[in-house]
Order: C-alpha cells, then structure tokens, then sequence
C-alpha cells in the first residue's frame, strides 16, 4: 500500500503528515477515475492542537490553497470533530451551522480524528470537495484506517 | 502585501511554512500572467534542519506531489543551499552533478536558506519548474524577502 512505504523511515510528524496529504490529494484531486464525479477534491490537510492552548486548532501541514490558521473547539466542522472526537461527514457544508468557509468552493467535508494510542486527541485530517455529497461511507473507511497508519508511523 | 497579512497573527512555524508554501504555489503556479512561459512551477516547499541530526534537512509543508523525506548536506541543489547557507538558482537541474530528482517533470529549481537573526540554519524554502530558467533574479530578490518576513513571524 502507497500509504505504508510513503511513512516508512522517517517518524517526524510534519514530514509525514505533508506527504500524506500530498499522496491522498494527487490520488483523489487528479485521478478522475476514483470518484463519478471527477476530480473535485479541493483541499487535504491536517490540523493540530495547539501546544500553547489546548482548545483550539491550529493549521498543519496540507494541499490547496492558503486557509483558515485556527479553530476553536466547537466551530465548523473540525471544530465538532475535536470537541466529539469522532469523524464527520457532511454531504452538505451550507446546512451545517457555523460552516466555517475558508474556499467557496467547497460543498462537502470529510473530517477525521487523529488519536494517539494513549488517549491524546492531536488533531485532525480534513478534506473538502467541490461537489455535494464527495465523500462517502468507503473513503470514510478507507481514509480512517490510513490515519490509523500514520499515528502509528510518527513521534507525537 | 498578502504574505504580511497571512503571517500575522499566528507564530507557529508550520502553520505558517504551510499556508506560505501554499499562497507562493496559488500564485506562481495558477496566474499565467505572472511568467512569459505560464503556468510552470510545479512544487513549493520547504525542508527544515532534522532536530535530531543536524547534518540532515527533513521535508516539511509544501504544494505539489510527495517529495524526498530527507537530504544529506551538500547533497542536491537544497543540500547546497545547506552546506553553502546561500541562494541556489539552476536554470537547468540536469546539468547540476548529483541532482536529486523527485520529480521528473521538475527542469530548473531555486533554493533559498532560511537563516535565523541570531545566526542558525533553519531550513531552505524550495521551488521546482516545469521549464529552464523558470526562475530569474527578480523571483530570487521577491521570495529572498519574503523568507526574511517569514523568519521574524515565527518562533523557531
């Protein structure tokens, strides 16, 4: 798996986490097989919890174009995944309340946790896709188990 | 000016490295205006001193495909830019002796240091093109600056 030797030899989390969203935006952003709709993921990356203020969020590293630095638990969708710690799925980004939008293009999201083995929330992997309803219950699965992967392959 | 803007406010190196990477690819490599040749450069990035071997720089955020994880000083053109602590421009990377190709499609490339006021290494910001001399001594003089700007707006 691409995933697994893309994380291999190396365990510093920034270098990982760039190149994790490197290999998951070139497959979903280019190849148009992967999704009927074509390529409409606009945006992967990760945000992490803050080392100087345990409730918010701060940007890590990622693929698209610049955004928000910071999150409060609580706001937008990564902020309902950090204060839950589980993932969310929204098919539908302008019915969610307090939608934070960094890029109007975006029309769904995929957030999911980063939790370390002993309990720690780090942070999360968000993507975002230019179509309703662009992620479903498989790239759920799918993008779960990598991000299982890659705690195991860092020093958090 | 927008990389003034989008550094203020937060001081954490990899926010920060991340959303700058992110606004010199959106601008560099979307705005056909802004180069004769158009659209060309295909990877922006950084790559920071490993803080457990100093002898070795480690990827870190960046725009584009999955790059190399780690280079040996005076290795390739950041390896250069590491052992030399000064700007690398290469109009043609395959006539550079021991060019590290991560990407086939990458023909010039300029690596700019990233250098502390009290004196340390940081780190090199890194930018690949599709085409020869994709990069002239206005971009060194542009992106020089606003590494420096980069530098101050951090805590490294």
């Amino acid at each position: 798996m691409q995933a697994t030797g893309l994380l291999s030899g190396q365990r510093h989390w920034v270098t990982n986490t760039a190149n994790l969203a490197a290999l998951i935006y070139t497959k979903l952003h280019s190849d148009k097989s992967t999704h009927p709709k074509g390529s409409h993921v606009n945006w992967v990356g990760f945000y992490f919890v803050d080392p100087s203020d345990s409730k918010k969020l701060i940007l890590g590293p990622f693929q698209g174009k610049p955004a928000c630095t910071e999150i409060r638990i609580g706001r937008g969708v990564c902020g309902k995944c950090f204060a839950d710690r589980s993932t969310v799925l929204v098919p539908n980004v302008h019915e969610f309340e307090g939608h934070i939008a960094c890029d109007a293009a975006s029309k769904s999201e995929l957030v999911i946790p980063l939790i370390h083995p002993d309990g720690r929330f780090l942070g999360v992997l968000d993507l975002d896709s230019t179509v309703h309803e662009g992620f479903n219950d498989i790239d759920t699965a799918a993008l779960e188990y990598i991000v299982k992967i890659l705690v195991d392959s860092c020093d958090f």
